[in-house]
């Protein structure tokens, strides 16, 4: 396949909250290792939200222009010279965080602790709502034939459920309980059912989402504006209890019934961040049912295996794009991301056009 | 050897708090697969405090007269008709917990969690301030020859720090912060050496139990009276904080200081029950640098390895033992145990006698 | 639910090879732990073909009449005085062996390697080719609703393949190879898939095996009279080799090609027991590239997730009942299993008639 | 402090079997994240002596010059732009496997198994026999302050001590049976110690090696020229059999006694490799206990860890030094290694001078 690399290219940035620009840079110049992705297709995460909201996460400021977006996948365009695995042409998935590949922690199997890291879309490093973006090869995996660009950037949201179930060591024929429905805890009901679990109970508040959710695998679902989301878990488990449960809303009361829900020797995984520091939990009842709990931060290792996953998993996930947005519409699709919480799934931004 | 069994025995009761009474009663019968167990030592535990002060601990309530003491061990005066492995004259540690053989729990390894344990010393079960013990021989472990009866008996606290390095899964190498230096964390600082930890950071505001823990193996000893124990961890560590910290007082305030004093990946292992339920935990932290929460309850598969540690460690293990009684002082023993925390660390009672 | 449960039942016994004998017999008495189950169907092993034909399996021999069949289910007929778990009526599932609860692999979790486990059809344990069983509670399985009796019966070879998937650590999005494709082989193949395998690679000398196994799971079969192994596992695997590979056919040359299709780190489990104690296998590529191998005896703690995953499969299970007798026809079925290799899979007999 | 570097250096290189000599090159110029290092001690390595010897190492061939010599540690002399953990004067261990860090055995913690790991004295890359040497920041490790140069060199052959310990998963009060007493075989008895085993066994055919294992932490030491091995380790562990067992010396032989000396569910770490491909194992054995079986292939993430450990052992380490030897001595020091098997146990070479 030729090359067909253009001069310049469109950006989209986000100025200051509420303030998205259109933009016009030149294509990026490659580096020895680095491959040059034609990006085709993005997905709006709740932290790009946030950043076009308040302009921070946590302690992640936007002191310059941030290019939003890190849930992408594309086509190569270029490659720098020492590239052996890609060639121009091939589709592939980009795993949006690149560790520094020295420290103990990148040398032991757990960059995504790299305290170097750098992550698309978290200032200063700039992300994908991009024509073209630059990737180190190492940090690119080549798209399964049978998965769509689309399908592919699910696989970002998608590893943090493999990472909860990876770190929790779900176990087939294993009970999992999944509070909280957004695309996380979406794609985290996916990864359960890849892990081989035989239950899978969610909660949420949004009945759009539990109904998603049951498409994509879950067994029980609770409205948690109708139901006791205890007293449920416990008919359904016949009083027994879950083996894991996932926290992924970041609310505080979710955490504690997600604790409370899980029989002895259980396991709790963190996915979600609450707003405040700290946060009541029921210690004496981690001691006495000998509770395991694993904080949850990004992933490590899983965009290999999540690409299988996704390949192979019986789930419909083009279920979950309820909204498209060329580039220049941006703004538009962070607005809809912001707003529509009890319509939309997952928002698409396509930075070289819808597919027709 | 044979056996001199006599008919009946001394026991030591709690009637109700602080009233305890020496009776004489039958000798046990032993079923086929049971040991009699002429009681040798029994360490006095914060539990059997916690008896005789309040008549309960948690939920197990003082209901009729029991027989405090579960830290023990003895020599075997009996067999049933089907025991094998021990003879009459062995010398014996006693696992205190017997659990059903047959759950879940019981048959995938962690009988610590099995509902229907019968522990010693724990409503309505009765414990070892008797002269004889009848005990299952699954239950029993020969001591090693260089160990002590009273040497054999710390195995039980012990047990509970090997559970903690074991479910915390200790690597030899690491720093470990330990809060808290009554019996259990002194013991833990052995079990952490023994694990291979090459830095053991330990914290109490009692000096005798500190300077202790530096004779059991501790490297740095924190007075929390004088010192700022976070300060002092990350002084100590070179501000990398610890691989792994056990919280064994069941104080709030160490519980969060032990959280917060790990690095990225780092593990807590919860020994220590606090009062109340609900106890705040900075739980995006748990998140953001992926820690690892482990609740320690009892101990597992732990007499058989906890005994070949106790026998090869170079730690001075009868500096433990402060106090000494016989079994008509055993009021006097919980009164000690109860009352001298600032000079008392492990009280002994001797069913059958002070050795001379 | 009434009982029903005549004085008399009727019982297939081995005398000597290809001898076998249809005998009246006193139903058993039970137990306070036990369970009368009325034996619905039962699974013909390779092992029970083995006593009939060689009248031993290695160390074990029959010494006087036995009665064969260990893969069994059937329906609650009485239950001893202390039995919970289950009433007169229940369908149940049988774990056939029974362990001893009080040695240290009992205690561990690992009781498949208790020695003095009993385990039907073992002599001198008979087994499950008889009207009625007694059977301790603890080791008795609730079916799920939408398994039959037949289907339950697999789950005693099926929880050889699940032993062999938690003990090889099988992860979601891996490849594994499976050699031999009888039916430990077929059910190691549901295993794997239950376990989130994206590629089972699967080999035998059998066409109507390697068929089956594509209707179970295994996404690439590879017939051995007709193509070689090892080039092919390359061709699926681009160069790649696989994670996993399980050995159960007992031949070692699959054993030498199970392990030279790993790559770097991937683990070998045996499972089959080749015929003669010494085989060779390439050290220096175990220590290159650090290949874990995992022994497989039997399994433990298998039993309840394996009828939850069985529940849950999409794989046609009823495909691998290709013979049905009465248990009268014993000789028969036996007959059929020892001769029909290239056409039978499972062979079943109904100790209580073949339903209509 | 500072710098004092000159323009050439010695070095001593491998022409041709047992052809070494002495030359002049250039000071290697810095990248931005390497570290110059002044070599001050130098191990020589059993395949350090089978290149002297045969020019080769299994596939690895010396066809051009080559610098032995993998063992070492020195003091910074300079550093690259980049670097941030070293400066000029500090005592540092080298890790000579250099990994690529970007494929997915680096990114999962497995570097030991990057196929396009640089490691010192591996053809076609230089050793430490030379006065200075570039290495990466990654690849260095501060020198614990009670830890000489020479022992710091110890690091190298421990870590694979401590690599097969990790991957064995060594539990403390466990029996460790090593067999073969050569420099791999004596630190993996520190190694096992520091491990926490309370048994560890050792055999060879030269006392000399014995005594030193002995006085490194083994328990037991059996003489292979006088006695039984498989017996000794049924008396010793009285018929029980041990936990886990390492082969270190490649010796087919050794390799099955290591096998067969295991009770259920123990550990074989392959950590020698035999002079032919294949081997007999007794597979049904390996199946009917469920034995594990790692092999091991030098280290990952051990250095810093193994420095702890070294520093915190009791054991004598200098003992281990029998034989000391200037850079142009270097073909003395391989003679040395060579023919002295019953008086040598580590070889040193000082490229900067023996230390008075």
């Amino acid at each position: 396949m030729t090359k067909n690399i253009p001069e310049t290219m469109n950006i989209s940035i986000l100025n200051k909250p509420f303030d998205m620009e259109l933009k016009e840079v030149t294509v990026p110049q490659l580096g020895e290792n680095d491959v040059l992705v034609k990006v085709m297709a993005v997905g709006v995460c709740g932290s790009d939200v946030h950043y076009y909201e308040h302009g921070r996460v946590g302690e992640f400021i936007v002191e310059k222009p941030l290019i939003l977006g890190h849930e992408c996948s594309g086509i190569v365009a270029d490659v720098g010279s020492d590239v052996t695995k890609f060639k121009v042409g091939d589709r592939v998935a980009i795993e949006p965080g690149v560790p520094c590949g020295e420290c103990e922690y990148c040398k032991s199997g757990k960059y995504n602790l790299c305290p170097d890291v750098e992550f698309l879309a978290t200032p200063p490093i700039d992300g994908a709502f991009s024509q073209y973006i630059k990737h180190p090869e190492g940090f690119l995996f080549h798209i399964p034939e049978d998965l769509s660009y689309e399908e592919a950037t699910l696989n970002e949201p998608f590893s943090v459920g493999v990472q909860a179930c990876k770190r929790a060591n779900v176990q087939p024929g294993s009970t999992v309980v999944i509070m909280g429905m957004g695309p996380v805890g979406l794609m985290a009901v996916v990864a359960a059912k890849a892990f081989g679990a035989t239950k899978i109970i969610v909660s949420d508040l949004e009945q759009i989402r539990l109904d998603e959710a049951l498409k994509l695998g879950a067994t029980h679902a609770i409205n948690i504006k109708n139901e006791d989301v205890t007293m449920r878990i416990n008919e359904i488990t016949q009083e027994k209890g879950a083996d894991y449960a996932f926290e992924t809303a970041g609310n505080p009361i979710a955490l504690q019934n997600a604790l409370s829900s899980l029989n002895n020797g259980g396991t709790l995984a963190i996915v979600g961040l609450p707003q405040q520091e700290n946060n009541e939990l029921n210690i004496p009842f981690i001691a006495n049912h000998e509770i395991n709990i694993v904080g949850i931060f990004r992933y490590a290792n899983t965009y290999k295996m999540g690409l299988e996953m996704l390949s192979s998993t019986m789930a419909d996930l083009n279920s979950m794009f309820t909204d498209t947005y060329d580039l220049k519409e941006a703004k538009a699709a962070m607005e809809q991301a912001r707003t529509n919480k009890s319509g939309s799934l997952k928002v698409l931004v396509y930075p070289n056009g819808k597919p027709e």
